[in-house]
């Protein structure tokens, strides 16, 4: 079987913990993102050469990073990056087309890269290999409860492992929820199984835009032109729903699409009173099922709070009750409607040689924690307004500066004058970090002339 | 009329705005601190040379430091140190004493330093002099609501300006204040005018052990063997609830003791919702009747958040209702209990030749921003186990090192390792900004031998 992983999605609705550049999936609940936990899962099914990735420029370092992190080396080719996100169908599409160039009729399995899923239901994935000859196969969720958040499947008659599908449900109000779950309703999961064949021909009939789109343009380097011609269809309401030929296979694992705090909460880890407590300190005074995240230096004081949801990071902090959690998105909004970076990003930053936490900011200084991960280098690069002064914390450097070259160690400090022509290399085996002191008449990530890079960011 | 200010309180009714060693009456709520505007107060009825302040050598510096800001020089013996806490009568005999050996027969006005009071009020406090020596005067405020934290005092017959006191009464429930109001009774403020004759009259008849211990021993240096005698106890218990020649006057004026964070939502602005947001950005999404502290660098996101206390520092983040505010201290508590040391300072520290704040702390390095008031000098002084890395951000810096003396410029940087012997000091005229790196094998600020301190902490 070969696996594709859908991992475009910007979501604002964990923010403050993601942000429109660090998008949920990425973000790590305990060891692993759900990212990676997507792509050891597909790994249970397929080879590394057979799981595919369908994701964005900006997404990329994440997904090559995390895949790395792993120990696993994905093709590059592997790794398809969107020019603009069009929803599923044309992602899906996109994949299959890939997949189909490089294996030929596949059988595929698509998983969404922000869900939670167990492990266990890898077997019952591969089991409906089965059915793909003859059917679009979607995969439903054993509903725990009337959840108002996801679309609901209506099974018909049974075939083989599955069943054909009745109907398509959109997200019902909580009563009617009560009711889809009465009728043996199933959660709309968002994971499908498709042979590339059946697949080709469904869409060929049912989204013959999107078809002949990919089919006359078959080459990579097209597909900045395929996409601004798209309209944005999901893959349930371009095709599932339109076609007689799906069938639904029950899952009975534990699922979440984590798609919102509350979510959150529900899933993992809580005290004895309900308070799930994340990287931080606390003390809990008469407190009860509340959902925290702050820093490793911080201590979290509650006293007689209930039910809410406390987020906070260095640049934001969100407060709200865990039953308002899905108006998150409204805040990013906001923000994005004042230009306000905090809802693009946090004060970590991610680089495609590492990443960089802002630890203070002002307008005539800056200080930055800056980590090079091994074998990586910053651009050869120049500032007209700002000197920088890099303490090396832990690590080896290795400074080029105006045609010179050397090392410096942990305890060791080095000076860039503003006008010096300077490059920051890791040649070491493990992470550098450094702290990085930037002064001048104006410290804005604008004030950057590249020479030379090897990320292509000239 | 001489003035005396009580600035030894502690206070962890605030936590974590205030802490252990940094309490209420040194915070800035807006330009100046209570302390401040204590001082301000005072210097309406009495010149520099007749404040007095009662305090502790761990608050010394806040004392001197903020009187200074505000562009005035107190004489060094009005300032005095009490040993140990003892409660207000201890402190209020140590200030009478000093001010009769210094200007004999006093009328002495005595306040808190972490109340908000009128500015208005100091022409009736100032007429009240007529009573002082027939009587012991208080002052009580006009009520505004049947407060459940105040004490009351029910006047009796009226006497010049002011009132005999029937009965001073302890803090009420609900109910009782409401009674107390319509017998119109007024809340205690703690302040006081006393005639330095007339107080050590009934000082020696009504405390004689306090009196005594005052007598026998005058001078400032026994001080510290008369505290650990003394027990503790109020003004009000030892004197004012036993003597016959007690009068109050009434105060007409906006007063508050800021004693938890529900009263200072009550005094300080709000916007039309009943927001109070300090310090930061922030958005609010059908939020109301809400106190917020964040820092600047933050932006704080409300949904359907209701009369809550939100408090945010770099080390500490409490939540709570505003009517849970009262139960703060006993998240004091824990954390004292823990040994926790964010129950005593902040990332903020303050010290006699200015302050740092600790921007990132870790097992290897610490990276702090110090500021060095002008003409002020950090001690001589030698770690054994790590470097420091300086970066001059504002102003300039004087660098003393291994016996050379050099100047350090905005821009520039310099290194101190492990086992020099070195000074920083601001010889300028405005304050001195550098960025520490700390590096070592143990970075703690007990890695430090002191040679010369001109601040006695050698």
């Amino acid at each position: 079987m070969k696996t594709m992983i859908l991992a475009g999605g910007s979501g604002s609705r964990l923010w403050p913990l993601s942000r429109e550049q660090y998008p949920k999936q990425f973000l790590k609940f305990g060891d692993q993102s759900l990212f990676q936990d997507t792509v050891l899962r597909c790994l249970e099914l397929s080879d590394i050469s057979e799981v595919f990735v369908v994701t964005n420029v900006a997404q990329k370092f994440f997904v090559l990073g995390q895949i790395e992190e792993l120990g696993y080396e994905i093709p590059e080719e592997n790794v398809l990056l969107e020019p603009e996100g069009k929803n599923t169908l044309p992602a899906i599409t996109f994949g299959m087309k890939a997949i189909e160039k490089k294996f030929g009729k596949s059988t595929v399995g698509i998983f969404s890269s922000d869900h939670v899923l167990d492990h266990a239901s890898s077997e019952t994935i591969s089991n409906a290999e089965q059915l793909v000859t003859e059917y679009l196969v979607t995969f439903g969720v054993s509903p725990t409860h009337p959840h108002t958040g996801y679309g609901y499947i209506k099974p018909a008659e049974a075939h083989g492992c599955g069943c054909r599908v009745s109907e398509f449900r959109e997200k019902p109000d909580f009563e009617t929820a009560k009711r889809y779950i009465e009728e043996g309703c199933l959660w709309n999961s968002g994971m499908f199984l498709f042979d590339t064949e059946v697949f080709f021909s469904e869409l060929k009939t049912l989204a013959p835009e999107i078809y002949n789109a990919f089919s006359e343009n078959s080459k990579t380097e097209e597909i900045s032109e395929i996409y601004p011609k798209l309209s944005s269809v999901s893959v349930d309401y371009g095709i599932m729903e339109k076609s007689d030929k799906v069938a639904v296979v029950k899952l009975e694992h534990r699922w979440s699409d984590l798609g919102n705090f509350a979510a959150i909460h529900d899933e993992f880890k809580k005290d004895e009173s309900g308070n799930c407590i994340n990287d931080c300190d606390s003390t809990l005074l008469d407190s009860c099922g509340n959902l925290v995240y702050s820093k490793p230096e911080k201590v979290v004081s509650l006293i007689d709070v209930k039910d809410m949801v406390i987020v906070d990071t260095r640049d934001a902090l969100l407060v709200c009750p865990k039953e308002s959690s899905q108006k998150v998105k409204a805040v990013v909004s906001e923000l994005k409607a004042r230009n306000d970076e905090r809802a693009l990003s946090g004060q970590t930053v991610y680089r495609p040689w590492g990443m960089y936490n802002i630890l203070e900011k002002s307008g005539r200084h800056n200080i930055k924690k800056i980590t090079v991960k091994p074998g990586h280098s910053l651009s050869l690069q120049m500032h007209h307004h700002r000197s920088e002064h890099w303490v090396v914390v832990k690590g080896m450097a290795c400074v080029q500066m105006n045609g010179d070259k050397f090392f410096v160690r942990p305890g060791e400090s080095t000076f860039i004058r503003a006008g010096d022509k300077h490059r920051l290399s890791n040649p070491g085996k493990i992470p550098l970090e450094i702290i990085e002191v930037q002064i001048g008449e104006l410290v804005e990530e604008s004030d950057i002339v590249r020479f030379e890079d090897v990320y292509g960011r000239k």
